[in-house]
């Protein structure tokens, strides 16, 4: 491993919203690079709660704290093009994904699959859920949050103050 | 994370005997740290076809490749004491696992647990075997092995030398 | 446990149609409690084959039979709530789920994980599925019906008169 | 089993579109079967990206080298109604499927299931992925091709054209 | 449901050693039943760390704070015959099973399907670990204890000292 | 598929003992090949309940049923080579395998992965288990057995003498 360059890791997602569970993962993974980069989907298709611009904004907002407490830079940065592209766009020779359960794990080793057809110089490590936040999925956050209850336990408070904004202003 | 400090990781197994799914594994996560130590697990309890110092010789011969291609420096050691120990003992901050199956997810969900609990300054991470190698186990190499079939495809020649010579040769 | 405060159970769902498989679960779940209520989720977001009103008169229907061969009672309500905050409001301690197959599993526990921190005081437990009615999904059923197979081994007489008009009327 | 009857086979799928990994199992049931019959689901509902004709026309283009390489007789059908009825209106007593990952699993036991339960003379037999094609899924290619992504390695080059035709027109 | 006769359950294991993850299990269900047993499996066959006295001894401390905390009775017995007769000999009309992860959904689903067939009338409710007791297993507890770990976060404290004693003589 | 050479199956297994699962296999594979030959597996290194010749004897007799009402040959034979060679050995170009759940997924997937690699000429199929016998598996038939359950609903009467002799004589 060349010592010279430093290494830039790629968080790809779509975060609608960033939930306790992802910042978790950002957390852990900006102590094993140099620079980690938050990729958010812009997911043409899914309509998301949260626009583009408003789940970046949440990231840069709750990616402080983390960055502060690993020393390490963590950028964040919409995409729409393909994941291993955006990925090299950042200089990122390493992907970072999150397996909470066994659908995650089957869906996973198919796009890592097909990543490492495409592009076999891009390694990808997966970190697994801390205890907390195992059951924590942003498609469950929403349905709580739409039938009013409390997601104070799974989200943090600018993104949840920005999700129920959203659903109820 | 401090740019000082180089970063080492510790891929721990039994390695009776090293795959090559194994050294897929070595090889991709040479180049994700500065130093890879790989931790030959003694397995007391369970008897194993090779004894710890001739699985340790066969690593010591076949991680020759990838720590030349990688240019990271990869030891061998044996460990008889607790992975998250032996992982310390060394230096080392980062666990590496392999995944291929469910039942690996399983079982490495809970060993990242209690890992987690007993040594939160460690970090594990996962990757995923690659399409080559992600039926291959140490366990159905020595079946295959001792009923005769051929296992050139699944280990690397000098080790396979000496699982023949253990098994009957 | 206060042996004076009958134990009610909640058994929700979309029941879009009610199974049998569903229904050998309420029997099952009527001889574990006092009182057993169907909650029937509303489900905003998905379009429904039978309305809220026709799942519950089916429910309300089919339920008679286990009702009589159990000796509890049990209720059919819509809820369009959040689920904990419905068990809740029907006094009930305990939320019964059945379990088919692994994606069951998978989705299970991160709904538990979330409605435990939610509601600690909330139980659930889960039923699984007998061996006739492991592969019965209200999913499936539709699909059979829509193209024209007979659906009399997955739903009951009533429901399966409302499924057909749904479809065909 | 009746020496004088050949054996049909009845490969079901959305085939949106026809991917590497299809055309491995396809040429592998020709292998088991004396006739095999590649049904081509209208899939009402989900909106494909290819119409109906169109992947016909790619099916029946790309079983040529199969149908060549095993010998066997190698048909394509549109089909709309009840797959069980379907593969009866083609003579065919077994129906051959895919198996990738475990979701496939847990889905295949539900519809194999209700298959065995509306049609008990007509099996079902699973083949595995290869390790080539294992994390290919007709999905996942139209996801990288709509981001621009090469998916020569996941569809032969006829239907690259077909779906980039759709996709970039 | 007769509202005279009590509901006994029936929790079965090995208990070697029991975990605090079982601790909850068994608070939990105490919670659902007036009269909980715990069976301890006199397990022919493998070679416990704890004799059958001990771990029954074991159990009969630590169940004293759930008991209390719940209200219940909690018996705890041992068993060397089938798991069935053994709850019908303690007058259990439910047996009481956790579950962690995928394997123990599959063991589980085997298991719930024969008891089934022998005993129609036993039911099995399943309760899910929670979030800080899914990685706990006794047999990891043993092999972190036998590799000189701490196991104090994961068995309580007498159990500890007992599991100590075996080990470390 | 050359309509002259006869399609021959092998359908290996310990079969310690054959239960009503294996049989329901064995008979769905009989109508889907010309000949069926049973593969029983010595098992070196597993000590089993049933020596292998009264394994043979069992298996023997219990498919006469399947043969006759299939009309296709159904041999029975020992073998102690590897699995692949035995096949080949019987003249099959097709193994046979049965699915019950994720965890035979997951051993066969890597079962089938090496096989291919090692006879790219011999296929494998699968075979789910049919509801009445998903539950059903000779470890757990032993268990029950030993125990003094009843095995009546799981194998058949004759080899069930035979398993009740071993265990009480």
């Amino acid at each position: 491993m060349p010592d010279a360059a430093p290494r830039t890791g790629f968080y790809p997602g779509t975060f609608d919203p960033v939930t306790n569970g992802h910042l978790d993962i950002i957390e852990r993974a900006a102590r094993l690079v140099d620079r980690l980069v938050i990729g958010v989907a812009e997911n043409i298709g899914k309509q998301p709660l949260l626009p583009l611009d408003e789940r970046i904004l949440c990231l840069t907002t709750e990616v402080r704290k983390p960055a502060r407490r690993t020393g390490t830079t963590i950028d964040v940065v919409g995409f729409g093009n393909l994941l291993i592209d955006a990925a090299r766009g950042q200089g990122a020779t390493v992907i970072v994904r999150g397996l909470r359960v066994v659908a995650d794990f089957d869906y996973e080793m198919q796009m890592f699959g097909m990543n490492r057809h495409l592009a076999p110089d891009i390694e990808t490590i997966f970190l697994m859920a801390n205890e907390r936040s195992q059951y924590i999925s942003s498609r469950l956050v929403k349905e709580v949050a739409r039938m009013g209850g409390d997601i104070a336990g799974f989200v943090p408070p600018f993104t949840r103050r920005h999700v129920l904004a959203r659903l109820g202003g």
